[in-house]
Formats: C-alpha cells, sequence, structure tokens
C-alpha cells in the first residue's frame, strides 16, 4: 500500500540525526513501494509553508551519504505550535494528503507531536516521534541517537586536555551544553586513564553548584593531584534552583525560545567561573573554555554505534505507522539496545536526568553506576599511555 | 661511538609532539649503539634538578605508544633562562655528560636553544632545536609538527557548525588560539565544502580588528547567506596595535608568563563580541564559542601525516648533532616536504607570520594562496554533502 510521510527534523541537530532521516526514506520505500517521503524544510515551518523536499526518489546512495553528513539536512526549528500554529500544520499536512508525520527530535519535538496529535483528534493521520538528543534527556530511553557521538567528542576532548594539564599544570573548566541533565558534562569522565586523572571535578544541573564548595573542591585537587580538570554542565543552577546564568546576565540580555528555554550557550557562565578562580585562588593558573557547538554535530567524532541505532530508529518509526504511532525508544534489555515504541505522552515535554546513583553522593564528581554505563556504551577507542608527568 | 643525549619538551604541548621525542630515542639507539637518551621532565626545569627519564632501555614498542599518546610525556615548562638560569642548565647537563641537547619546542624553545649555545661558548655540547607548535609561526618552516593536527580538528569544526547554522541559522563566531600568527585560524577554511560555505569572515593577528567593519561585515554575510560563520584569533589587535584582550581585560587581571607572553586564551574576547554583536546586531541570533585547548592536544584528530612528519624530525635531529646542531625545519620542495638544518638564529626567538597573499586585500577572508596551502597540506577527511538548507 503507497502511502504518503512526510518528515521533519526539530530542535539541535547532532552528528546523526541525517541516519534517522535516511532509515526513514529507505524504509518507507522499502515497505510500502511507491510512497511518498516528504521532507519538511525547518521543521514544521516548511509544513505550514508547503515547503518540502521529496525524498523518495533520491537515489540510495546519496541518501546514505546524507545520512553520513551531520547536522539536519532538511534545516530545523525551535518553534512552539500554540493552536492556531497547530491549525496550519495539520492544514499543511493534509494538503500532501500525510498518512503519517514523523517528527525527528528531543522533549519539545515530541511535545510538538503531542499537541498535534491532540489537535487531529480522531484518526486522521498517524503521528510519532523519533528520538534525537544530544542532552540524552529522554524519559523511556536508555540513550538516545545524536548522545553517543557528541558524547565521544567530550570524552575525547577531557582526556586530551588531561594530559595537556599534565605536562603544564594548572586549572582546567571545560563548559558542556545541558540544561536540565549533565549526561553529557558526565560523558568527559568516560575516557579516563585511571583513577588519578581528570576530570576530577563534574557539576551538572542535577546538584546544586556553590561558589565555596567549588572553590574548595578545586584547592583539594591541585594539593592531591597538581591539577585539577572540571566539566561544567552550562546549566548548573544555584541552591535557589535558579540557573547560573540566569542569575549572571543581565534580565535585558536574556535570550528564550519559543519553548521558554533561557540562551544557556555563550560566555557568560566561562567568564563567572574565571572570575571566581581569579578572585578566590590568585595566581593559580587558570584556563575556561566554552565547548559550545563543538561536541554537538562533530564530523570527527561520529560514534559507528550512534550512526547504527539512528538509522535503525528510523527504520522502527516507519513500521510504528502502523501500529497507531507513538514514541520510538531506545532501551537495554538483555545486554543490548533495544528499539521499542512507547506512548508519545510517556516521553512529551518531559525531562530524563541522570540517575540518583550517578554522582557521589557527598563529592562533586561521578559514582560506579555512571563510570559503568559509559563502559558499556562508550569504550575507549584510543590507547594513549600514562605519560612520565 | 656511544653518546649521551638530553632531551626535553617545551612550551604548548601538541597531539604529535612526543612522536619527535621517539623518533629521536629511537634513532639515537639506532645510530650509536649504547647512547643514553635522559628526558628532562618539564623542560629546562628538569636538568637543573637532575630530574630525568632514562629512555634509553624503554622497549620499542612502549616507545611508539608514547609517540601515539598526545601531549608532552617528559611535561613542559614555559621558563625562560636569563643567564643565571643559563649557568645551572649548562651545570646540570655537565652532571650527565652531555654531548647534545635537543629541545622540542616553537620559537620560545628555540630562542632557549640559542641563549644556551651563546653562553656554552666554544664545543661544550652540541644544541638542536626540533620544531613544534600548533601556531605554525615558525621562520624557515613551510608548516610545523603539530600544526596539521591542530588544523585538522579546526577545520572539522568549522565544517560542522556550518552545517549546524545552516540547520538553525544565525551568527556563529569561534575564537581560535593564535598570538601573532592566523594560520590556524585560517584552517578553519581548509574543508568548506563550497565558495557559500562558512567560515565567511575570517580575522587574523596579520590585520587590524575594527569593530564597526566586523558588524557590517557580519551584517552583509547574513543578508548573503542567511548565516555568518566566522573565524577569530584571540590574538586579533586594534589598529592601534594593541591585542583587543591587552584592551579588554583590565591590568590587574592580566597574566604574562616568563617570555612576556600575554594570557590571550579565556573568555574575555568571546564576551567583548557577544556583547558587541548583541549591542549592534541586536535580535540576531549570535552564538561565541572559545575553542582554547580543545585543538592542540585533541587525540580525535592526530593527523597521520603530521604524526610522521613529527617523528622523521625527531629521527632528523639526532643526525643533526654530527653537523654541529641547528634548527630542524620542514620545507616544502619539489612537491613535498624536506626536513632540512638551519641555523638557530634564523629560528631563534622570530616569528612567522602568514603571506600577505593568505588574506583577501580589501575583505576579512581567506584568498587563494591559502586556500592551495591547505589543499596541499591538509586534505579533506570527510565527504559531507550539501544538505537540502
Amino acid at each position: 500500500m503507497a502511502m504518503t510521510f512526510v518528515v521533519a527534523q526539530g530542535g539541535g541537530p547532532t552528528a546523526v540525526i541525517n541516519q534517522t532521516l535516511a532509515g526513514i526514506a529507505i524504509e518507507a520505500r522499502r515497505r510500502y513501494p511507491g510512497s511518498k517521503v516528504l521532507g519538511a524544510r525547518f521543521g514544521v515551518r516548511g509544513i505550514v509553508k508547503g515547503d518540502f523536499v521529496d525524498l523518495s526518489e533520491l537515489p540510495e546512495d546519496l541518501v546514505m551519504a546524507i545520512a553520513a553528513t551531520p547536522s539536519a539536512a532538511l534545516g530545523s526549528t525551535r518553534d512552539k505550535p500554540d493552536a492556531a500554529y497547530c491549525e496550519r500544520i495539520l492544514a499543511g499536512l493534509d494538503a500532501v494528503g500525510a498518512d503519517a508525520f514523523i517528527n525527528i527530535g528531543g522533549n519539545d519535538t515530541s511535545g510538538t507531536q503531542q499537541i498535534l496529535k491532540d489537535a487531529a483528534g480522531d484518526a486522521r493521520m498517524t503521528f510519532v516521534h523519533a528520538p534525537k538528543t544530544i542532552d540524552n534527556d529522554l524519559m523511556e530511553n536508555d540513550h538516545t541517537p545524536g548522545f553517543l557521538s557528541a558524547a565521544e567528542f567530550v570524552a575525547g576532548a577531557f582526556l586530551s586536555v588531561d594530559l595537556d594539564f599534565r605536562s603544564l599544570p594548572g586549572i582546567y573548566c571545560g563548559i558542556v551544553m545541558g540544561r536540565h541533565a549533565g549526561f553529557l558534562t558526565a560523558s568527559s569522565a568516560a575516557w579516563r586513564l585511571d583513577e588519578e586523572s581528570g576530570p576530577h571535578l563534574v557539576y551538572v544541573p542535577e546538584r546544586a553548584f556553590e561558589r565555596a564548595r567549588f572553590v574548595e573542591d578545586v584547592r583539594s585537587t591541585m594539593a592531591a593531584h597538581g591539577r585539577c580538570i572540571v566539566a561544567i554542565s552550562e546549566g548548573i543552577a544555584s541552591p535557589t534552583g535558579r540557573s547560573l546564568v540566569e542569575e549572571l546576565v543581565p534580565a535585558e540580555m536574556q535570550e528564550r525560545d519559543a519553548h521558554g528555554n533561557l540562551r544557556l550557550s555563550g560566555t557568560d557562565l566561562g567568564q563567572a567561573i574565571e572570575r571566581i578562580l581569579a578572585e578566590d585562588l590568585p595566581g593559580q593558573r587558570a584556563r575556561v573554555d566554552t565547548f559550545g557547538y563543538l561536541p554537538r554535530g562533530n564530523i570527527a567524532t561520529v560514534n559507528e554505534n550512534d550512526a547504527r541505532e539512528a538509522f535503525e530508529a528510523g527504520t522502527f518509526a516507519v513500521g510504528a505507522v502502523e501500529q497507531g504511532g507513538g514514541s520510538v525508544a531506545l532501551q537495554w534489555a538483555d545486554g543490548k539496545t533495544v528499539t521499542r515504541l512507547v506512548p508519545l505522552s510517556s516521553v512529551a515535554a518531559k525531562t530524563r536526568t541522570m540517575p540518583a546513583d550517578f554522582l557521589h553522593p557527598s563529592e562533586n564528581r561521578l559514582d560506579q553506576a555512571a563510570y559503568d554505563y559509559f563502559a558499556r556504551l562508550l569504550p575507549p577507542r584510543f590507547e594513549p599511555v600514562r605519560p612520565f608527568v
């Protein structure tokens, strides 16, 4: 039975989001010969504008070359549909005779699918959410497509910076993306050479950040190791629960997207950390980098398992249409990743944070459960040796 | 004839500086069986303290594993020897009966070798400088060991960020290491997909940075391409010739090393760029990342040619001892890289900046000579395809 699929990509792109797109395009033509697969440019905006790319007729080798290219090939959006916008999207889907709309994205995108499904009411068409986020913060998922590649960047960067600061000692802080969940920041420890290696300190949104404690942590790490490597999530919050960036940036310079998310990426937090270190630990060599956009779609650190799982999430999403739609989830069972269909409502607009046992109960560092998680998902890709210093 | 070599590593580490160390260790034992190769820990400091690692007896597979590990395995230093320090280094070299001292590093390190040679006077021992710097700023060199790996990081990062900002349009600025020479910043353009791809604007220390011109450049790029990807050297200077960081950072917070170099790495410049964009182009989505330490010893982007050439610079340095010492240089002749020995004085404490024809005469972007340079040194490692947006 030939069908018409509309597919879109939402939110921040990843290194493997096009694998999912490719999985959808290839599985749709395989499972339903003669089907149309229309890619909406710039997410739901493309549906409203009738701005589509026909993916049905592309040669398979071109589709696979697109799959291997990071970032959303169709373009993305951060638009959040209200009731009126919803009607326009549904009208746009009707206009092309869509049987199913598969939206690839994170929790905001799954929220969009839930809103559209509710607005569509009856069985007008099927809505599927295919997962994608470097934040690894989708409910029902063990890990999410896009995360492992970003994590591989962060793991390699911290391994490398730790070696750098062994040779020229000092304090290093890397600010890593992550609004509510610390998974990506925690991946900084995935490729530690040994117990003595950095990151020595990890600050994540799941635990309040306190200046005095931070300074004391750094001071004692310097005393113990002669260097101090720190991973900090851009979303860390003060004990009041407000994000540090919100407290640091003047209200008139704060920027929010349609989902109400405050812009966290930027140099504000890094500068604040730099000032704290200069004031409270004067005379110490201290360096702060903002990783920002570097991990999320980096072509140099595409993880093979991530690419494969992202492709499979796409093929699974096509199969999910016959089951009435929902959210595709990567779960862990019997020692491997399994792809399952879960209700949209269990994922939509919710956020998964790190399990409590990922963090040491009293120190600002990871605990064994986190190391175990990364050991099974992100085994070391390199074999550096301990230097003489 | 058995000899005693002392070897040290100086300045900022690179991804392949241990290749050079390994080349020295292996060539010394091959060419002069029974020789001693003593590695000084933390550069010349190790010589003064008598703190050495004996590299002579290490198994060859361990030496090669060290070679493949980024950052200075012996530790590094930014110490600059004055007359008294010099005497202590020479005494330290005498104490272990050194016939030759090979120091791996950049222009400050070559300066150290020159100072030591002058202080030693007669043929007391031989001084060799083996090149290393991600800045690519050594005189007499076509390119330097360490540069291509760092450049590969920057090239891949900008390729990836350009794709990211195609899908979610806006302004992106990446601040890249580089005090006086813009080579590493220029490598941002090495893997451009096509003429329309970022980086659209490149600001380097070789050309004065003017705020009004920068804002106008960004505005017109946004109008032309709908996005604007910018590569900025941390060492950019105002028309007065002072570095922007020096103008931005309060004097009491400025930090200098023993060579008088102002600390440029940090968030100050990024924050200033962010403020300029917020003030002069309000309402535009703009993001600034500081690459900082991420490119320089990154294990994920070790360039194969770079690794090989760095190893060969080490083997060549051992052979250079019989020729009376000097500075090892990578030159370009007959369509390939050749390693030659040049006088220390032609490299020591000098800085090579980008050839004038690397920059477009009137626009803040690269010109054909730069593209040609990167095409021969850093051919694309990936084959992404143009997205639909």
